[in-house]
């Protein structure tokens, strides 16, 4: 019974989701789904992300969060419409409730929707939100061995972030065996280093964002 | 249906944890239950605490891992009796799984029997598996919101270890927002500055085991 009612929800996730997936195309909406650990960096990410794009494109941030709109609260200084989504002890985002959030966004003027996905390396992996890509964020001081350990997150990605690269001076984490591991679960993904605090390979992360939304129009041109 | 079925899991682990907490009390042992994060710590806490008393008391541990046995391997130097539990996905462990694993246990011998979940701060909060106490551990790299974020496991936890103080000086943490947030969710729960790469505080967490293992056999006597 109980496989019975998970296959059924899993489904009924999954069809939602391929609708919000033809949406965003034919709205031209870039829909990017953050994933990671609880404090591995992502509404820090958040913030330069939206400094440094908010002018020069439309965007939007769906925040996932069990309670408090804390992360909310620190993006308000952006002016961009943003959604809080509190689940209310539930571990992840579903196709549902992203639904029920795209109530208070504009489709038609907006170029990128963020969503912050409850801190979670396990569940969030397994709910599409019709999301283009699941983005898995990483931080050095977790250990190098997260993709091992949690391998669907890190099959799902189409990018990964490995974020904290400061501190790792500080750390044991070894840079040979977390790409080792890698490259096994998802050959090929890319990777993009940063320290959301130094700022050091930001850029690189922008130009990934900014070449999608390209990729997107010539698309759909 | 689907909060019929969940009411009814709930239940029926409610119960095997019942059973299993009645066990553990006539054999006299300690059943610690660590919850944290993916990377906050759990293993290095259990290869110090194994490292230390291991000489003094019979001691077992349980690893609930999604996939791999690579906590496991770090702890077989110690030889003492282990089981790995895989959750094949699953995010959590549940009294079903711990009272399978128990077969491989003599529990008469055993004083202290370690459980350390799957690294998730939100659903091993909701699975009671007949532990005497969850301890709910943060390190300092995750930032000081994870209590007011993911509050159950606060709330449920019977003892709060913060872990990797040594790396406060390159964060951002702010320690009186920290205690702060824990003491509202939890007022009077007991918190443990450690660092498991310094050592720093780690005597304190080596006294509190032995205070509660002192404690049972007061009160089974």
């Amino acid at each position: 019974m109980k496989i019975e009612v998970m296959k059924a929800l899993m489904e009924d996730n999954a069809s939602n989701a391929q609708k919000l997936r033809n949406l965003f195309s034919e709205k031209e909406v870039l829909v990017l789904n953050l994933i990671s650990s609880p404090g591995s960096g992502k509404t820090t990410l958040l913030e330069k992300t939206l400094a440094e794009l908010k002018d020069r494109y439309s965007i939007g941030v769906i925040e996932g969060d069990i309670t408090t709109a804390r992360d909310a609260e620190r993006l308000t200084q952006f002016n961009i419409p943003q959604v809080v989504i509190n689940t209310d002890g539930a571990c992840h985002l579903n196709a549902n409730s992203i639904e029920k959030a795209l109530e208070s966004f504009d489709l038609d003027a907006l170029d990128l929707l963020f969503v912050e996905n409850v801190g979670n390396l396990v569940c969030p992996s397994e709910f599409d939100i019709g999301e283009y890509a699941k983005i898995a964020m990483v931080s050095t001081t977790e250990g190098d061995d997260k993709p091992a350990k949690y391998p669907l997150l890190f099959q799902e990605a189409k990018l990964a972030l490995l974020n904290k690269t400061d501190l790792i001076p500080y750390t044991n984490f070894n840079s040979d065996a977390f790409y080792r591991d890698l490259q096994n679960i998802n050959p090929g993904i890319p990777v993009l280093e940063m320290s959301c605090i130094t700022n050091d390979g930001l850029s690189g992360w922008f130009e990934w964002i900014i070449a999608e939304l390209k990729k997107r129009r010539i698309h759909n041109d």
